[in-house]
This record gives C-alpha cells, structure tokens and sequence, in this order.
C-alpha cells in the first residue's frame, strides 16, 4: 500500500436537482473505477448521489458527518463518520483529502472550497462556484475526475 | 448583561498593507466604540491591526488561533485562545460571533465568510471577496460597522 | 503584556452541590485576584460559581461553549464562545489553558484532566478526579490556586 | 444495511510492548470476524497492532489522524482520515464509535475513556485505566469484543 489509497472529496449541496444528482453519481463512480476513496459530508443530494455512484462501481465511501448519529449517513456510505463537530467538519473533509470535486452547491461549499485551496489542495469545480481562476472549470463529470487526477498527479 | 456582549469577527489576511492595515484599525476601533467584543483569528495582518485599534479604543479581543501556543497572538490580543484546531478553528470564529466584517484577505478570509452564512449570520465586506448580493459591501470602516450592527438589529 | 494574560482553566460539572459551589466561587475569586483570565465550559454549576468568583472580584471569564448559542452561557461570563464542536470543545479548553483546576466533576470533567495532561500541562484536583500522582491535590480553593501558579511557575 | 456498520473503536498508546501489542492485534482479529469496522487514532503501537488484526482477517479499518499528513497513518489502515485538529480528534473517534475497547494506553487513551462514558456509550478494559465500575473489565481480547458487543446490544 505505498502511500495508501487516494482519498478525494465530493462536496455539494445537501439537496439537488435529477441533472445535478445525474453528474454527481457520474463523479462517485468514475472516482470508484479509478481507485479512489470518496470522503464527502455523509448526507443527501450531491452527497448521496455521488456515495450511489462509487458503491455501484465498488468503490468505498466515507462521510464525515456534522452531527452525532451515524444514521444520519445516506444508505451509500459505508463508513459514517459521525464527527457532532457542526460545520468545523467542513475543515476536516478539507483536511482529509487529496482533493476535491465541487457539484453545483451552496454556503457550505464555498467553505469548503476555500478551505482546500487555503490547504493547497486542488478543487476541480463542475457547475459550482468557481472564486479564481485556481478551481479549475470541468465541463462534464469524466473530465472533473481526470482534472482532478492530472493536478494530484496520478 | 442582557444576552451579553455583542461579539464581531473581523476576518482577514495574516499579512497586509499599509493602507488595509489603516482600514482595518479604523474597523478595530469603531467596533470597541459600539461597546462589541472583537473576536479574529488572533494573528497578524489585519487581525492585528483591528485588535489594535479596538484595544486603542478601550475595546475587548479575543484571538481564536489554529495553533496550540497562545504566545503567536498579536500583542493586542487579550484572550487569546489557542485551539490546536488548524483551519477548523475558522468555523469556531463563524460561530462565536453574530456577524463579520471581512477586510481584503484570501482563501481563508473566504471560507470564514461563508462558514458565516451558512450559518445565517451577516457578513460585510470591505474590499474582500463577496462571492453574491447577500454579502454587504461598505464604503468606509465606518459604512462596515455600522452596516453591520443595523443587520445584527443592534 | 509580556507573554500576555495567563489564562487558567476551571473544570467541574454543570450542576454541582451548594459546597462544591462555594469552593468554586472560591477558585474563581482567588484566581482573578492573581490577575489570571478565567477559561471554562461556560455553563452552569462549578463553571458558573467560579465566574461569578471571579467576575465579583474584578477578573476576565471566558465560556468555551459546546454549543452554538452564546446566550447558553452562564450570566457571570464576559466572552462567550459558542463553538459548536460538542465534546470537542473539552480539548480546546485543555489546549487554550496553561493549566487547570478540577473541582468534583463527571466524565466530562475527567476527559478535561486527562487532555490537560497529555498536553503537559499542570492539573490541581480539588475533591475531583486524581487519576495519578502528577495530577496535584489541593486541600482548599486557595491551597489549589497557589499550587497551580507554582506549577506553572509564576 | 439496515444501520450500517458496527462502528467500533479500539484505543490505546502509539507506543507498546510485544505482549500488550499481541492482545491488540487479537481484539482487532476478533472485531473484524464480527463484522466491525475498526476506528482508532491511526498511528503507531496498540493502533496499529489492532489494525494489523483486523487487516489480517479481511476487516475494514479508519485511522482518524490528529495531524495534517495522511501518511502518518499506519500501514494497515485502509482509510486514513487527516483532521488537522490535534487532540481535539479523540473526541471524534469517541462520537464515530458505537464504544470503544481500550488496550493499556496513558493520558489519551484515558480522555478517549472519559469522552465515551460521558456520551454514554460502553467502554471495555483490557489492562486499561478503569475509572469507575461503569468500564467493564475484560480478561482476554476475546472477552473484550464479547462484552463489548453485549453491551452495544449486537
């Protein structure tokens, strides 16, 4: 296990639309088929489609929770997390991962993807805020992946 | 001491200018005039140049530090707290206070913007990002203080 | 402010007997006599009969908060810190403190002991927890003060 | 998955001897062929004796790592998770686990202990600290995963 296995991060909303949960399990199962462990927030919408989309692929999934209940884990993360840090668990998904993939998203978002940059961590943005020009732009879910995997360098 | 001390975080880069600097002071000092408690990230730059003017003004600063010694605080930090919590102590600053004053400032001044409105809580800026409308843009350290409080409902 | 204030922890439970909250009081006062800054859990019980020792005599409280409203602090503490880090907060109270004072005391409080002393910091116990023998016993408020300031070396 | 997996945490000291550290590596054995997940601090001696354990009979194992540096994890941790938050991680591992067995260990695995009594989950002593007669004693690392799963209630 040289160097262990490349831990990537999901990060949206926790509600979404079908087109943006589509591109969301898009995203879990390509990180899946690529070998990548996929740590998200552990709840619903572009971090439940994308936790479908690795399990359905084989890939393993993690959620770093906010709260205290492991129950609160959408059914595609295999291992909760329940961390009751509130939003302080945003700097930890931040911390955690090699990088990260934005999906369309909100407040929550915006912190964590400042919180990876402020890390020097690259964020691949598809749909999601994109504050400067280091958050690189994806145009479909395959290339947020390769982007990803080409900045990380693998 | 009905609900206690206002608390305000004024957020902001590690390392400025000159003339951020004076902004930043001139903020410092409002707030301790207003009678608020001044909370940051207890640092230099603009942390300690708000400090400054808040504790030239008779006010109280409070320095929420990512690092495990107190003694990295700027000197006019009066409490200073050391968290040993790295970037997670950004949202510990979001939520220790009722809105913030972000001055200029980079990835971390971003994140504590919008760790603060996803927790719902005002924020001004004042030459810093503001990533959509809900973020208050203010003409003068003045204009950000008092913007502020009237959002607070103070 | 060479090296700025020195900031002493007191840990105890939220609720506590008329005795146990007499000698709390007791701490607080003596400590804000020897001009410290009084950090704690910032709820009720030893926490609150400790700050309001201190606050009666002159001295600065701060309430770490588990919680995210300020306004769960105790009417005796003049910062409080909402964090909303649950459990947490224990260790950025242990992180934050040069060193502390056990009065009686849950798991909670014995989680406050053990992290103090993993940090290397000083702990006196006072009718509290003393898991070893470097974790001091004091015989009265004043007899714990003093042994705490020798420990730290002031 | 009806509730998802038994997550379960194994503490103790980074640093261990042959004896101490064959125990771990049975308890870690034991939790994997019933079916747990294996959380601990990630780093060296009774972790990463229990991960080895479990590794070693097909378990999935989490390292929640105080530090910035996934590779600080040891080798048989299949999920690294790098927190950046210092001690204040122990509390995490406490709030993920359903319990905990604890394997000799010092001043962290006390306050690992402290923080799961007081969120009142079932903690299990191996020739570990024993603070009350609520931390059920065990005589082997096979009596310690059976009481331990007796009291979680599996």
């Amino acid at each position: 296990m040289s160097g262990g296995p490349l831990v990537v991060a999901v990060i949206g909303a926790g509600r979404c639309g079908q087109e943006v949960g589509a591109r969301a399990e898009a995203v879990g199962r390509a990180l899946a088929e690529a070998g990548c462990v996929l740590v998200c927030g552990g709840l619903g919408g572009v971090m439940e489609a994308s936790c479908r989309g690795a399990h359905e692929a084989g890939g393993l999934t993690v959620g770093i929770l906010p709260g205290r209940d492991p129950q609160a884990a959408n059914p595609y993360v295999h291992v909760p997390i329940a961390t009751g840090l509130g939003e302080a668990r945003n700097a930890v998904i931040a911390q955690a991962a090699r990088g990260a993939i934005a999906i369309a998203g909100g407040w929550g978002t915006l912190s964590e993807i400042a919180l990876c940059r402020k890390l020097g961590k690259p964020v691949v943005s598809l749909d999601s805020w994109r504050p400067d020009e280091t958050v690189r732009r994806a145009n479909s879910p395959e290339d947020a992946v390769a982007q990803l995997l080409a900045a990380i360098g693998r």
